[in-house]
C-alpha cells in the first residue's frame, strides 16, 4: 500500500464526516513580516502596535488574511487534492485575531453532497473552522468544491445542499473585544474618508497595479503550507503553467484597496466568492471595489462596511459579466466582504 | 471626489509645511531575517547578539537601512509619488537604533522650494524625520526631488534652497550610547583591518556580483511599504520595465562591502548620494569604496571612516565620471556616507 | 596588500588547525517563517509548539536543515571559496536543537589532507561544528571539498586521510531531551505510519514536484549568509547559469519527503551524501527515499530511520546510478540520513 496521500474522492465524503486537519501551525512576527513582503499592505492596524492600541486593541493583530490562508491551507490535502474546481465561498466570518505566538490548526465538516450528472465527479460542502490553542475559533467559512470520483462505480450519495446565508447578518459580526474607532487617527491611518463619505453603489477604481512574478506566488502559497501540485509544478498542467493560488489573488487585491479604502480596517466577514479567471504569473492584477452596503455596530465609532472586491489584469472599472452572464476574461476574482471603519 | 490618492504636486508644496506620513509600522525579528535574505549582510554588529553585546550594546539593533527604507517609504505617498527623479540626499544621519518591537513612523518638513525655468514642475526640498513609539529620533535626512505641476497656471512660489552642509561634522556624528570597540573580535567580525590600515584615497573593489531578480527588487520595495508605482507594474513605463528602487541598489551595494569593509560596522550619517543611472532586473550589481576621510570620535575604540561607495553594473573599479562630467553608464549609486570602525 | 577575502588554497591548510569563522548569526521566528516560505516543509514538530509539547519539548525547535544551513555558511569564505567540488560529508550529527533567540557560530577543524596527482589542487578534509550562545555544540559534521592550489610551486602535505564512519552508530544519536513519543497525534501530524509500518528496503515516491526560480535559490542561499560566487552572479560561469547551492536541494527534497514519511520528525544524522548533478532554476525537483534501516532508541516511543533521499529532476523512481557506476543526469541529490520517528 502506497505511504503517500492521494487524496479522498468525491465517494470517501459523507455529510456529516469531520476531518481533522494535519500541521498545525505556530505564527511569529515572521509571517507578519512576510505578509507585507507579499503584498504591498498597508492597513495600519495590521501594521502597527501604536496604531492598534490607538484604537483599544492591546497591540497589532496578523493580517486577517493570514488566519484565512493558513486555515485553507491545512484543509487542501484533505478536500481539494483532486479537486477540479473551487466553486464558492460563503459564511465566513473571522472571530479571534491571530496574534504571535498563536498555534492555528483547521478541522473541516462535510455539510453536503451532490453527486454530478455525469457520474464522474461530485460537489462537496464543507464547513471549516480554524481554532488556536487556546481552542478559541478564530475564523470559520464554507466552501465547495468539485472533486473527482475514485471509483466511478461508487454509488451516488443521497443529495444534500446545506442552506447558506447570502450574507452573514451585520448582528453576525464578530467586532474584536476592546475595539473602539472614537479616536481614531485618520492622519495615521492615510484617508480622511469615514463611513458616512461612502454611499451604497459607489465605485472606487484602487489605480495601481503589481505584476507578479512566479516566485512570489509560489513562496506566498508555500508559506501556507497548501501543497496543491498545480501551483508549484510545471509538469502538472498540460500548459505548463503554474495556477496563481486563489488566495493570492484575494491578498493582492485586498492591499490594493488601501489607495481609496484605507480605513475599511479589517476583514470580518467573507459573503461570498469567485475565482472568475487563472491567474498566472506576468499578469498585472488591478483592483476596484463597489460599495454594496454600510451598517452600524454596537462597538463605539465602529461602522460595517459591505464591498465587492473585484480583481481584475486590466479591462474596464467596473466591468464585471458580458452579455451571457459570464465574468468578462480580465477578471479575476468578485468577493463580497465585510469590514470595518470608523463611522 | 476621488478617494484615492493622487498625490500632490508641485503647487500644493509651502516652505515650513509639515507632513505625517502615514502608516506606522512595528518590525520584529521577521524584518531584519528578510533583510539578511534580501542582502548579503553580514556586518557582524547587525547579524548577532552576543557580537553586539560584546560591543557594549543590549542587543544587535537592526541594519541601519532597515531604518532608512521605513522611513523614506513612508514619505513617499506624500512626496514623490508624482516625482520626475529623486535629485540628491544630505545631512542624514541615524540617531537611535531600531529594535525588535520598535513601531516607526515619519514626518516630513519642507525646507526649499524651487520652480523649474519651464514652468513645469519645480524642485522640494525635504527634512524628513523618522520617530519611534517613545518619541525619539530614529533618524533623518534631506532630500530633493523634482515635482510635477498639476496646474500649470499655478503661480511660483517664492524660491528657497535651504543650505546644506557638504558633509555631516565629526561632531554631529550620534554614536549609539554604550558603543565600545576596545574589546573588539576581528576574527568574529571577519577582517583584521581596523581603521588605521585604512588610508585616505585608497580604493576597495569588494569583488563580488550579484544579479537581481524582479521577485527579490519588489519583494523588498514592498516590504517597506514603498507604493511607488514605477517599481512594480510593468504598464507604468514605455518601455515595460520595472524601476529598481534605488534603496534596494543601496542595501545590496552597501553588504557588498563587507567584503574589504567588514570593520565598518555601522552607517551613521549618509553626507550626499545620487542614483547615477536605474538599475533593472537581470544586472549584475558590483561595488567599490573609496577611502574620504578618517576621524576619531569620543566611544572608546570607536573611529569614523567616511567612504564613496560605488555601486556598478560592471565597468572598471575607480571609473566614475567622463569627460562631460556625466556620471558613465555603468555607475548606478555615488553614495557619501559615514561609518563606525575599530581605530 | 588587498583588503578583500580572496580564500584560502590547499597549501593554506595544515591538519591539526583551526578556523574560527566569522559572523556569528542570531535567529528569531523569522527564519523559522521563511524555512516555510521557501520550502513546503510540513513536519509538525517543526511546525508547532503546541505539537512539539505535546512530544516532551518546551516549544518547537528550528527545522534542523536550518542549523545545517548556518553553520555550513559560515564555513564557505575559509573553506570553499576556491573549492573545485564539494565531495563528500559524513558524521553529522545534531546534538542541541536551535530555538528562537539563539546565536549560532561556527568552527572547523582541518582533519586531512591529500594533494591530488596533477598537482594542482587537493583534498581538503573538515571537521565543521556549529555552537550556540551558551556554548552548546548545536551541529557537527565533516566534509571534504577540492581546493586549487594558488602556488603551484608549494610542497605537498603529507598525506592524512581520516577513518570516517561508513554510518553514525545508533547509540550515538542524540535524541533532544525529553523527547516522547509515547502520546503522539498521528491525525495532526499527517500520516498513520509508525516505524514498525516501514520495511528495509522499501522505496517511496514522494510524488510531489517543485519547480525552482533564480530568486528562490539565492534568497535561501543568501539568508544563511553562504557567499559562494556562482550561486548569485551570472558572470562567474562560461555558461551564465547561476549554480544552485547545494543545500537548497537538500532542503526541498526534505521537505518534499512529507508525503510518505510525515512521521519522520527529526533528522539526527547525515551518514554521506553526494550532490550528484548541479540544479538550476528551471529545473522541477522531486524526491524518493529507500528505507536502509529502522533501529531503537533510549527514549520512550521514539525510533530511528535510516533513509536514502533521492533528489531528481525527473527520471525514473528507484534509479540512481547507471552500468558505469555513475549517476544518471536526472539524479540531483543521493543523502543518507538517520531521523526519529514514532515506534
Amino acid at each position: 500500500m502506497s505511504k503517500t496521500n492521494s487524496g479522498n474522492f468525491f465517494e470517501d465524503y459523507s455529510v456529516g464526516q469531520v476531518i481533522d486537519h494535519a500541521v498545525p501551525r505556530t505564527v511569529s512576527g515572521g509571517e507578519r513580516a512576510l505578509y507585507h513582503m507579499l503584498y504591498p499592505a498597508r492597513h495600519a492596524l495590521h501594521s502597527s502596535d501604536a496604531f492598534a492600541q490607538g484604537c483599544g486593541l492591546a497591540n497589532s493583530p496578523m493580517d486577517d488574511l493570514i488566519a484565512f490562508h493558513i486555515v485553507f491551507g491545512k484543509s487542501v490535502p484533505d478536500i481539494s487534492l483532486n479537486a477540479v474546481a473551487n466553486l464558492g465561498y460563503a459564511e465566513c466570518r473571522w472571530i479571534t485575531p491571530v496574534r504571535e505566538g498563536d498555534t492555528i490548526r483547521s478541522t473541516s465538516e462535510v455539510i453536503g453532497l451532490k453527486q454530478n450528472s455525469n457520474g464522474r465527479s461530485g460537489v462537496v460542502y464543507v464547513r471549516t473552522k480554524g481554532t488556536n490553542q487556546r481552542g478559541e475559533t478564530v475564523m470559520q467559512f464554507v466552501r465547495w468544491v468539485m472533486v473527482r470520483k475514485g471509483d466511478l462505480d461508487a454509488p451516488a450519495p443521497e443529495t444534500v445542499i446545506p442552506e447558506l446565508a447570502k450574507v452573514v447578518d451585520v448582528a453576525d459580526l464578530t467586532i474584536p473585544e476592546g475595539l473602539n474607532f472614537e479616536n481614531y487617527d485618520f492622519t495615521l491611518a492615510g484617508e480622511q474618508h469615514c463611513l458616512a463619505d461612502y454611499k451604497v453603489g459607489e465605485i472606487i477604481d484602487h489605480v495601481d497595479g503589481v505584476t507578479i512574478e512566479e516566485a512570489e506566488h509560489m513562496m506566498a502559497t508555500r508559506l501556507w503550507q497548501n501543497t496543491a501540485k498545480v501551483h508549484f509544478d510545471v509538469t502538472s498542467r498540460p500548459d505548463g503553467k503554474r495556477l496563481m493560488y486563489g488566495g493570492h489573488v484575494i491578498s493582492m487585491a485586498r492591499a490594493l484597496t488601501f489607495n481609496g479604502l484605507a480605513n475599511a480596517q479589517m476583514m470580518v466577514a467573507i459573503n461570498g466568492g469567485a475565482h472568475a479567471n487563472p491567474c498566472f504569473a506576468g499578469d498585472t492584477v488591478r483592483a476596484w471595489s463597489e460599495v454594496l452596503d454600510v451598517a452600524e455596530t454596537d462597538a463605539p465609532g465602529v461602522g460595517a462596511i459591505r464591498l465587492r472586491l473585484v480583481a481584475t489584469k486590466g479591462g474596464e472599472v467596473g466591468t464585471l459579466k458580458g452579455d451571457d452572464g459570464k465574468y468578462l476574461p480580465h477578471v479575476l476574482l468578485d468577493l463580497d466582504y465585510w469590514a470595518l471603519m470608523p463611522v
